[in-house]
């Protein structure tokens, strides 16, 4: 029997001729649209970062050479020139003159070196602010240290140099990364498409949430929560999901897949097991997607292939199973951090060591993925193992993994679990 | 000087009443639009779940009673009465009869147990599938053990009881929790609203991205990133972004407040420092925001505060510096926590441990924040502190915390980390 690891890696060979075609196309899209958006391309940067040498500080630009004679200790007094202030051109600095320049300004052509104004005598800035935007004339500064050139100077393309690459294709776009676009005036990023996934969901059994279910007619109905859920998974992985449901019938199945043509991979759920009614498993096993059991619990029947439909389109397939407990497992483990890997985003859960509020049992030929509770000091409480207990899913914090080979363990013991609450 | 620290804490008590109205509030979204919001009121389950006894298997449903018998090892022969498929409403199981009932399907009234179809004689079913729902009349099966009441039945109310918490307030609706809503039958989530920030970015020399800037006239000009960078911020921080940008005139900062009547926080950027040009300052300072240096590097001078408008609204405003990096860092520390609780999600950027990997100088009044790349091997090198660097942000994948207290650590120390890159 395949294990969960083989069958992932299937996962990951069906669903590479995906990842190739995401990585060569691109679309242009606003900085504003492109949070968390994947770049397509290597961006050089058409600017150098900072344009221009500008003030890390509040004070004065000089130049060094006119306050070198302050090194005696002879405090060294200087005209005040035309303010900088923040979105001036760049001026230029009379020799031995100095001038007000405000955090981010312009340091004028011919200075080298910005004083801090609280080093400077007097340690305000006098005459200027608000509507004054040049100290009257005949104001004078005092400095009582050297300063040495290049103190509190940003100079141009320190940052960045124009040309340069600014970020390289693959580049999740997060605040720091559109921040640095926008920095550098550019206006659009070319980012990869997001990958588009049907979710289908299978079976006699399912009424729309919010229906009125006949007492007797549907007492063996139950609402459908896997169409709500993986949608729900696929959109928090960072791709598109589209959803659609066909009742047990073969032909419906394949019709519903042909019906969306624009989906680049059709994730089904039900449908896969060895009953006398396998929906998805009869519609798809003939289009050549290959249905098996996994070594895991829950979610052991999977099927995963490429179909080839009726209409000569190939389309991959991931066939989960329908309890929804199975089949948010299923995609934990082998969709999940594929999507999660077009996205930008690391693959792996965050993974810790926990330890056994109390002793387990597990199948062990099968890697088992168990609901449970991290405390915060580090004890683990196991859910029961039952695939039905989506409630006990839905409270949980952790999947907690009981490895093949495990047929128990005693409360105490360590084990690996994969923290779902972030 | 204010640490840190106590800047947070302030800002926390700031928003304090905003997070008590997101508490109040509620608006009833689909399911399909929930996805990472926060459930309002607790809901309680309307129906209990499984809401009949299910099968757990492929197999024969039966009395256990009638298998009694094949404890003495004479296995025993039982005429198939009809199956329960997915769907199928629940029906009655007469004595002494076993029925086919696939896995999920109702387990129909008067048996307690299934035997899996592996475990039965023939080992598969005869005569269903497809078209056939029963098997023809005259068919038998053979069990050669006993089995257990309750066997692989899934009973009524074991996921969830009819009337019992399904999801408390508070609870950030993720795959498991919208399924489990769902599959409870609700369509409809009763869920917090999100915060609307208004990110407003200042300065006279800030041009939008793309715009064509002057040789001379512009010369001292910089492309506007906060504004993308913060909109960034906030949303990937799950609020809402509203942006707008003033020039440097106390009176249009003012007015752009006002005009967005609808958000619930304004956090600015640029003008708080101690220059002549403090537009942020000059204009909310006299409305009640209080500005100061707060004991940290970047990001140092600081305004918060709740603005009494002229229209008589009272308005939460975290004011940040205008230099990039220091005004990421100012959100990181200070907004990005509470964003993320009022959006159920971890407060704090996942925390390690890692080692330098050079020697590091900082200074010992302030808790520096540098921006640094983690190894696979722990080792961590840090970049240089400057605030204009935000290309170097960009591609950091770390904060490096270097406390008020250290001045320099060498190569090898142990520093705090935040990781930034998931």
């Amino acid at each position: 029997m395949r294990t969960h690891i083989e069958h992932a890696a299937a996962a990951a060979e069906l669903l590479a001729p995906l990842a190739t075609q995401l990585e060569l196309l691109s679309e242009t899209v606003p900085l504003s649209d492109a949070v968390g958006r994947v770049l397509a391309v290597d961006v050089t940067s058409p600017i150098s970062l900072p344009r221009f040498a500008n003030s890390q500080m509040d004070g004065y630009a000089v130049r060094a050479a006119d306050l070198a004679a302050a090194s005696t200790g002879a405090p060294v007094r200087l005209p005040v020139g035309p303010t900088s202030a923040a979105g001036d051109p760049v001026g230029t600095l009379a020799p031995g003159t100095a001038s007000p320049v405000m955090t981010g300004a312009a340091v004028p052509d011919g200075a080298d070196a910005v004083v801090p104004i609280e080093q400077c005598d007097p340690a305000h800035f006098v005459g200027i602010g608000g509507d004054a935007h040049d100290a009257p004339t005949g104001t004078t500064v005092r400095f009582s240290a050297p300063v040495a050139p290049g103190t509190f100077v940003r100079a141009v393309g320190t940052d960045i140099r124009e040309g340069a690459l600014l970020l390289p294709a693959g580049t999740r776009l997060g605040p720091a990364q559109l921040g640095s676009l926008a920095a550098a005036g550019i206006i659009g990023a070319p980012v990869r498409p997001v990958p588009r996934v049907l979710v289908l969901s299978t079976g006699h059994e399912l009424r729309s949430p919010g229906a009125r279910l006949d007492p007797v007619a549907d007492s063996g109905a139950i609402y459908d929560s896997n169409s709500t859920m993986m949608a729900a998974a696929v959109t928090a992985a960072g791709a598109i999901a589209v959803t659609a449901s066909a009742p047990d019938d073969a032909d419906a199945v394949v019709d519903a897949v042909e019906q969306h043509p624009d989906v680049d991979l059709v994730v089904t759920t039900g449908g896969v097991s060895a009953g006398a009614f396998e929906v998805v498993r009869d519609a798809l096993e003939p289009l050549g997607v290959e249905f098996g059991p996994v070594a895991m619990q829950p979610g052991g029947p999977q099927g995963l292939g490429t179909a080839l439909l009726p209409s000569g389109r190939r389309m991959p397939v991931l066939a989960f199973p329908g309890n929804p407990v199975s089949a948010l497992i299923s995609f934990e483990l082998f969709l999940r951090p594929l999507l999660r890997g077009f996205a930008g985003l690391p693959a792996r859960r965050r993974t810790e060591r926990g330890v056994l509020a109390h002793a387990v049992t597990s199948p062990s030929a099968r890697h088992q993925v168990r609901r449970g509770t991290v405390r915060a000091d580090g004890s683990v409480e196991v859910g029961a193992p039952s695939s039905h207990l989506l409630h006990a899913y839905a409270t949980a914090n952790a999947l907690v993994q009981l490895p093949v080979g495990v047929d128990s363990l005693p409360a105490g013991a360590e084990v690996e679990i994969w923290r779902i609450d972030d």
